[in-house]
């Protein structure tokens, strides 16, 4: 078991070897931009896949909502980089939300956080697959089985403790933007050549609404997925910290830029369709660059950048979860480092959860899209909103242009939420909506109940010597006399001078045949026999426990002692009467009136057969 | 928890309402029959399936082969009502099988008993709903939810304890015969009146062949399912036990054969085709009655009838069970009543399985049928074929007669076996031909670990006075100073003078912090600082204890207590490390040389929070 598993994930790590390594600013743009550059990878198939049901009419708009996302895009890159300056120890949503508006906005932002991280995850791999099944459609029918693998290799790789991520991960995003910027250079020179294409072929079943417009642009804003991670990461920059920050902030936005305008433009002027089971960016690289190897590179990076991108999430979300649970809003198990000094236990729910998210959802982004906007818009609007107030509070130089620059971003952000959540209400953003708060009340019980604890255990005001406890009363309850009984009534003589053995009969008559060889093996202790008309174990012991106790009025419970068989093999353990782990199970959730308490002492016995 | 349990199954019964009646002729017809005759429903449909796809020219092989089938109903009354005679305290096919053919071949007996308890209940339940969806069309979309729902009523019902049995469940089984044995006479007078019908509607899509019919005539075959029935319940009649029993099987046999073979002549005279969603059945009542009150009549009483047949699966799989669990072969819990004095674990293992066969075939009886039949005839070939040793052994007057009786059952049902097994292999047939196998070998090991734990427990050879136990050496493993530990600690030091407290250092200088606390609560007991600097807990632990073992080399292990944190709320036991937890099952699936046995206290700390 245990050597599986570390010839699985590796040996223990030592604590020694948790290092933070500081990045430059081109190892920086690798780590923190993979989700923000690929997002155009779905972005831009939501944007077709919202239009082309108006055939032509419809398509022609992809160019003017792109504008307007890009817009957006700029006052995000904006709002970010003065998060930067403000927090330089890390601004991550959870944060800038709770220090700025209250612990209970900040829980909203966590739950919105974790959720993202996994759609991120989720959207990203399905996204990836649906890259590569463009360029090998054999491969569609089994888009589900394919992303489970790719998740299953991140996640044995991040359970490792993937140290490399600045060198490794670099090379799939350069890649990535090597081959796309390539790709819009050759697709201008095509496009120069060739002229205007048009979207004639593209038939349409509605009318162009401004509600399908508005739905569009809704789910185009998912090209902005990513902004963020630079603010959330800053700590990993070489100083001065928010300078470097922030200038790789704006070169990944202008990347992100060019990158969404230029393909989304060329796509229009071509008037690229692409055929059944291809994305729209697929369609445009075959157009513009034939079916050749320079396709398939374009197509491979795209599938690379993208599991990259849900890579960045094993980072991100057991990250949060930790600080949540070093905050007690998480149980304990996800603050800690695990053997490999990676964050094991958050690292096995985002894969566990992603997995869910792929099957459920039939491995397809589009379906997921919903989900994600909401998700994130909610994080995006808390963390500006946030802003907003360290600026008013803060009342330091400029901060009326830096409290307006942050408005303006809590402002658009939370009008796109809104946008997000009614026009993809029923397609999912529901889900989103009812989790967040579900996930916020969670957190908040978990902390009050380790609040409730700590206070129960404190031992403050109790008196440092405290009377000290009799010699204890023990029960043994017997099914018979055998080997496992002998040995447990010996270590219960060597405890307590006060043993008292119980038997109860649940068939009449059986309780005499015990006796008889109860006497023979165990000398005086005295054995009870405790008649079961209704062939009951567990209801006569408690009761004959009560009885006992409150007879002996001596301010203790009866310790009980049980003989446990282990047997051999594990499916063994089915083939003996659980009587006695239920028994163990009533003892210990039954509270008492005082607070006494009664111990339980297991004496195993371990079977050959 | 208790109460709702008590509300839906009752309060428990004691052991003396446990009282065995005796039925007479009537009621045991009624008690005993349901399966049998109810079989029709999915035979008659059976082979109505198996020859539609030859058209016309494969229907008129109807009657041949069912005239083959009732020929060996014969043979199989006869050579029950033998078995009757011979074993008048029950002769299951378990039985049977076990005594004459060898322990091993009566645990594939058994083995392909509980199949076909479960695959009664699963075919009875559905065609019972096919029965019903075929008079009320819009219920064909839910047959799995409504055969689910009668599913869960049975259950309950025989959970409660359906000691009403020859009563209430004589009702629908009297009903089912006066309303299919008046639906057949007035066929009669329909058909002589109309004259003969013709199939000359139904197109053929592959031609007559003799795998067809062979086929056709294995899927039939399970008209003659139930047939067995009395002879497992023979104790159940009044004296004169074997003779009563044997004229009811008659009785039984002729009911059966008349059923049959009316239904498919009618079916054939008259050219009966069911429309789209409707059995056979259906549409040779609405045939003759038409589509008024007494053709509902008739679907409503099918209904009952396999709903009572399925419910004889409640009596007989639990009662086969608890025979296996009682010889050992099956774990314990199978063995004993249960508080309404029903084998309630059978029970639930029952309508599991029977819910996820449901669930698995889509509710679909004719998808059930393959696997049906072939146990069905395993456990009749190995009846019949201990029956023949029986009498060989035996040598009574008349020895060669009665074992060439059986000797013939056992030949056609060997060969109907083949003949199943070998056309039906491929639609499920070698489910139930890989299972057999595997339930035998199951029940041969758990036999197998009972016996070695007998004799790993035998007291035999051990000296009556043993060497007592020295005080045992505790070790405390603490993970912080506070009331829980405090309390475990005052217990310890009642129950020995050896006492040590363990803390698993995990960060570096935790633990000067932690002694510090120590000294001032705990006064003279020492505590040991162990470093982990792999952050384990339960690994270090381990070790300190087999050091200290070894060290003090007094030929005992030291005793672990834990204090336990009992959560008011359940979902509350998430939040706590579940290191206590992992540490028992290191400390107690540990196996030691020479059989030393370290015995773990657990102390329980109620937690208010």
């Amino acid at each position: 078991m245990r050597t599986a598993l570390e010839w699985l994930v590796g040996p223990p790590l030592p604590t020694q070897r948790l290092e933070s390594e500081r990045l430059n600013k081109v190892r920086a743009l690798a780590a923190f931009s993979p989700d923000a550059l690929s997002s155009i990878a779905y972005a831009n198939q939501e944007i077709f896949l919202g239009l082309i049901v108006a055939g032509a009419a419809g398509l022609v708009f992809s160019w003017p909502i792109a504008l307007a996302i890009a817009g957006l895009l700029a006052v995000l890159a904006l709002s970010y980089s003065q998060t930067l300056w403000a927090y330089p120890g890390g601004g991550g949503s959870y944060t800038v939300a709770k220090e700025n508006l209250g612990a209970n906005v900040g829980l909203v932002a966590a739950g919105a956080l974790l959720i993202d991280y996994v759609l991120t995850a989720g959207v990203s791999l399905t996204a990836g697959v649906a890259a590569i099944a463009s360029a090998f459609p054999g491969l569609w029918p089994y888009r589900v089985e394919v992303a489970i693998a790719l998740l299953v290799v991140i996640t044995v790789a991040n359970l490792r403790g993937l140290r490399e991520s600045g060198t490794v991960m670099a090379v799939p995003v350069y890649l990535f933007l090597v081959a796309f910027l390539g790709m819009l250079v050759w697709g201008f020179v095509v496009a120069l050549r060739s002229g205007p294409g048009s979207w004639a072929g593209a038939t349409p079943t509605v009318p162009v609404s401004s509600f399908l417009l508005l739905h569009t642009f809704a789910a185009g804003c998912t090209a902005l997925t990513g902004i963020e991670a630079i603010s959330n990461g800053v700590t990993a920059f070489r100083e001065p910290v928010s300078r470097n920050a922030s200038r790789t902030l704006w070169v990944m936005a202008v990347l992100m830029g060019a990158l969404f305008l230029g393909s989304i433009g060329l796509t229009q002027y071509l008037g690229v369709l692409p055929q059944a089971q291809e994305t729209i960016l697929s369609a445009l690289a075959r157009r513009t660059l034939g079916t050749g190897p320079a396709y398939y590179i374009v197509q491979g990076s795209t599938l690379l950048v993208l599991a990259v991108a849900a890579n960045t999430s094993f980072a991100g979300f057991p990250r949060v979860a930790s600080v949540l649970a070093q905050d007690r809003y998480l149980p304990h198990q996800f603050a800690h480092l695990g053997d490999r000094l990676v964050y094991s236990n958050g690292m096995m729910l985002l894969a566990g959860l992603t997995a869910l998210l792929i099957v459920l959802f039939g491995g397809d982004s589009h379906a997921l899209i919903p989900l994600f906007a909401v998700g994130v818009f909610i994080a995006f609007t808390l963390s500006q909103a946030g802003m907003v107030v360290h600026w008013v509070r803060l009342r330091g130089p400029g901060w009326r242009a830096k409290a307006f620059a942050n408005g303006l971003g809590a402002l658009v952000t939370a009008v796109t939420f809104l946008v997000v959540g009614i026009s993809k209400f029923s397609q999912g953003a529901w889900i989103v909506l009812l989790l967040i708060p579900i996930l916020a009340v969670t957190f908040y019980s978990v902390h009050r109940h380790y609040q409730d604890v700590a206070k129960d255990l404190s031992l403050r005001g109790l008196p440092p010597s405290l009377r000290p406890y009799p010699e204890p009363r023990i029960v043994l309850p017997i099914s018979g006399v055998h080997r496992g009984v002998v040995e447990a009534l010996r270590y219960a003589e060597a405890l307590s001078d006060h043993v008292t053995a119980v038997y109860v009969e649940t068939e009449p008559a059986a309780g005499e045949r015990v006796r008889k060889e109860w006497e023979h093996w165990a000398g005086k202790v005295p054995l009870v026999i405790v008649p079961s008309p209704y062939r009951s174990i567990i209801g006569p012991l408690l009761e004959f426990l009560d009885r006992t106790d409150q007879e002996h009025n001596d301010g203790q419970l009866a310790t009980v002692i049980l003989p446990e068989f282990v047997p051999a093999k594990w499916w063994q353990v089915l083939l003996h009467n659980q009587s006695a782990w239920l028994l163990k199970l009533a003892l210990l959730y039954r509270r008492r009136r005082g607070g006494a308490t009664r111990a339980v002492i297991d004496v195993p016995y371990y079977l050959r057969g």
